[in-house]
């Protein structure tokens, strides 16, 4: 699995008084947390509402890539930000995100296109979250066809089938799961993510929903996820799935993830 | 999913000990936990070898009908031994277990058929535990055609795959879980039962292989497990389960067992 690590984000109260105060140190120690838990990306958000939001990413990437080498993800509501952010950093990482709504992709797939830089593409569009799950992939088969006229492979690509709340589904996760396994059949390299903790919005003890939806989602297909890489619950789980599920012989990544810390005592 | 509590069990050495030291309160306290956590069947098995076992499990099967009116599932090894028992409840319960082996099946089949008592049926024979899907399913399919003759439906039945060590397997549980999901799709109403730890057997941190184990074999098609019900974490990952599998609507099930305090704080 690769894990995109979550926690250097001011929707967060703690990391939204550190980027007010400019506690560099705060994110400093974020980074290095996160970069030794084994994140593949370092998830960078500022909700900062307009123009100021460029300056604190700024803030922040500079940070990050002070202590941490790995690579960052650029996560802004406006593309135009994202796609600007991209001179900050100092090797290639991933934009969250684009999806089918306005001209995100407008804004992104030329600046990436001939770079390394990977993408988050969410699966709604200007009339929203689709309902079903041909909708779904409707938006999917259209951001492929924008990817390929910028020659973005499906390998550079992240799709997020947008994971929703358990509480009022009436399928369980059904149509985010049909989503996931039809994604995967078209295209075998491409990376499927979700924000696993999502889908136990308004629920009790949501640990548990967020486990067994990170299971499930596995089986399906998903081979990415947005998550606290230093919750040793979640790295042992995802560590035992891949095992369960026939990617790691012998539990042999599993057993070094545990002799390494990753999870356990 | 239904839970067959497994804590009174003398291969467990305190259980073992209570056995030994006559310490019917250790066993009434064991049976009390497992009733109000929630279990269906209360699993009891000796562990005491030849003959003393009779002795043994009727001591035990009276200590637990004293203060629980959980069915009592009779686990032994020696298949005339669950039939005599079946004498020493006060209500039908489940028997643990029979399977291709021997004469097993024409020990308990006739004694249950005319009652609506419930049987375990392991899918392995003389020749040991099949290595293929096809192979334990010839064995499923002649345990049905025994049952067929002593008119013991389908739904009470609970079919138990053989869940093997996942440090020794070669493509995770693609076994099992494609053996779960044979059986399930020939019968809609026939039980499928597994001893979710055995899974994790020989690695570390063993709770996380269970865990993820469960939930995909919950996934496959199995509607029972033999666990320790007290476990609070496997509690609440089974409710999460369940709703995620569009099993609970709206999370009623599982919002209700959170308050009756089933898992989380």
């Amino acid at each position: 699995m690769i894990i995109i690590g979550e926690k250097i984000n001011g929707s967060i109260p703690s990391v939204a008084k550190a980027i007010a105060a400019k506690d560099g140190d705060a994110i400093r120690r974020l980074a290095e947390k996160q970069s030794q838990a084994g994140a593949a990306f370092i998830d960078v958000c500022a909700s900062v509402p307009g123009e100021a939001e460029m300056e604190a990413l700024a803030w922040l990437i500079g940070l990050v890539q002070e202590v941490s080498d790995v690579p960052i993800s650029i996560d802004s509501p406006q593309a135009a930000h994202c796609a600007q952010a991209i001179g900050l950093c100092k090797k290639p990482g991933l934009i969250n995100s684009v999806s089918g709504e306005g001209d995100k992709i407008r804004q992104v797939f030329p600046v990436i296109a001939d770079t390394p830089w990977q993408c988050i593409a969410l699966l709604c569009d200007d009339l929203g979250i689709p309902k079903t799950v041909e909708q779904r992939i409707a938006v999917f088969e259209r951001i492929l066809e924008q990817a390929a006229v910028y020659k973005i492979a499906p390998n550079r690509l992240y799709i997020d089938p947008l994971v929703e709340m358990l509480c009022t589904a009436e399928e369980g996760i059904t149509l985010v799961s049909d989503t996931i396994k039809t994604v995967r059949e078209r295209y075998e390299d491409i990376h499927i993510i979700g924000a696993a903790s999502n889908v136990s919005f308004n629920l009790p003890a949501r640990k548990y929903v967020n486990q067994g939806f990170l299971v499930l989602a596995m089986q399906a297909g998903m081979d990415s996820v947005i998550l606290d890489p230093l919750n040793k619950d979640i790295q042992g789980l995802i560590y035992a799935t891949e095992a369960l599920l026939g990617q790691d012989d012998f539990c042999i990544e599993y057993i070094g993830a545990f002799r390494e810390g990753r999870f356990g005592k």
